[in-house]
């Protein structure tokens, strides 16, 4: 009886648990849209409030202010592209063209499905909050030396010529450059933007 | 008598015009650095006049407002790179490689002289004045249009191949990214890494 109430109460609390990570995803998409569209400093924590049909006061029980909300939206943002990138690190693939390619289209994907996420998170490094700064610099940083290692190996194997760390930083001024003017139903897909950045990188457009 | 006095008149005004145009380019200066460093809406026009030493009547006796000292930075930025261009343009320079790597360069060398400018310029367009929008985007629309070109010519001579377009957004990803990861006395000079970066867009780094 115990242990079937014990279960019960496990159950209750993993749906107010799952419940409650819903609706702090929600805060953090529709803040993420709202600081895109209108900027993050002018957005305030009513107009956020406003957006998700929420009271100020249950806001902050889910957020302690705008600087936690742009923590979620960092967290989410490199957290996905990075569980993206140790997912094929770990499959070993070794084929380093398919592997860059891959980085590529990575990064356009999310400027399609997580567009909001994107402008925040480059502009907006300095408003997270204080002590925050260390942890999301090192998912950064994690990241960026996995897409560098790629250009490593590409060497080692003879493949790739030239500097890993420039070339990393090409690959992501190419790709990471693309919110100031990719539009998901523009003139081309992600995956042609991808392709012609990835073969520009590898081959050049010298006729 | 009166000519020279009108003479002396218009010398005097001329020269005011001069303190007049010097003290708003200081000014410029002064903000660019500071929006850079703390942000644009975390400066306040109390802390522009402290950092060029006028009382702030005076400070709003050059600018009516923070998004006016701003339009002066884009306009001083776009203004520059654009002359750069058109300069060249007129040059009429046919050696297309040599000029793609002149555009990168001058993008590179503006990194490096105008900090300040360059965060602004690529991360508060919202924030212009009313009214001014449609001028500041008509000259990077032009200034995109001068860079497009080359890729078109280099194409018409059979000397480059693919999408102008996307070929230019390739570029101007790569050079404008650096604002995000160029330090002026790292490990490349502005040279350097434009060099790299002309080789890979014309030739890639497969090996």
């Amino acid at each position: 009886m115990s242990s079937a109430k014990s279960g019960l109460q496990h159950t209750s609390r993993s749906r107010q648990t799952e419940s409650a990570n819903q609706k702090r995803a929600q805060i953090v998409e529709s803040a993420a849209a709202l600081f895109d569209q209108v900027g993050y400093y002018p957005t305030s924590m009513d107009d956020i409030a406003r957006a998700v049909d929420l009271a100020k006061p249950t806001l902050y029980h889910y957020f302690g202010g705008k600087d936690a909300i742009l923590l979620g939206i960092h967290e989410e943002f490199i957290d996905l592209i990075l569980s993206k990138r140790r997912e094929r690190d770990e499959a070993g693939g070794d084929d380093i063209s398919q592997e860059l390619y891959e980085v590529m289209f990575d990064i356009f994907e999310l400027m399609r499905t997580h567009r909001g996420h994107v402008r925040v998170f480059f502009e907006h490094h300095r408003e997270l909050p204080e002590g925050s700064h260390e942890s999301a610099a090192a998912k950064r940083d994690e990241y960026f030396r996995l897409v560098r290692r790629l250009f490593e190996i590409g060497q080692e194997k003879g493949e790739l010529k030239g500097d890993p760390e420039l070339s990393a930083m090409a690959l992501f001024g190419m790709c990471n450059w693309a919110y100031q003017w990719f539009r998901p139903n523009g003139r081309f897909t992600t995956e042609e933007v991808a392709r012609y950045f990835h073969s520009l990188l590898l081959h050049g457009i010298a006729a």
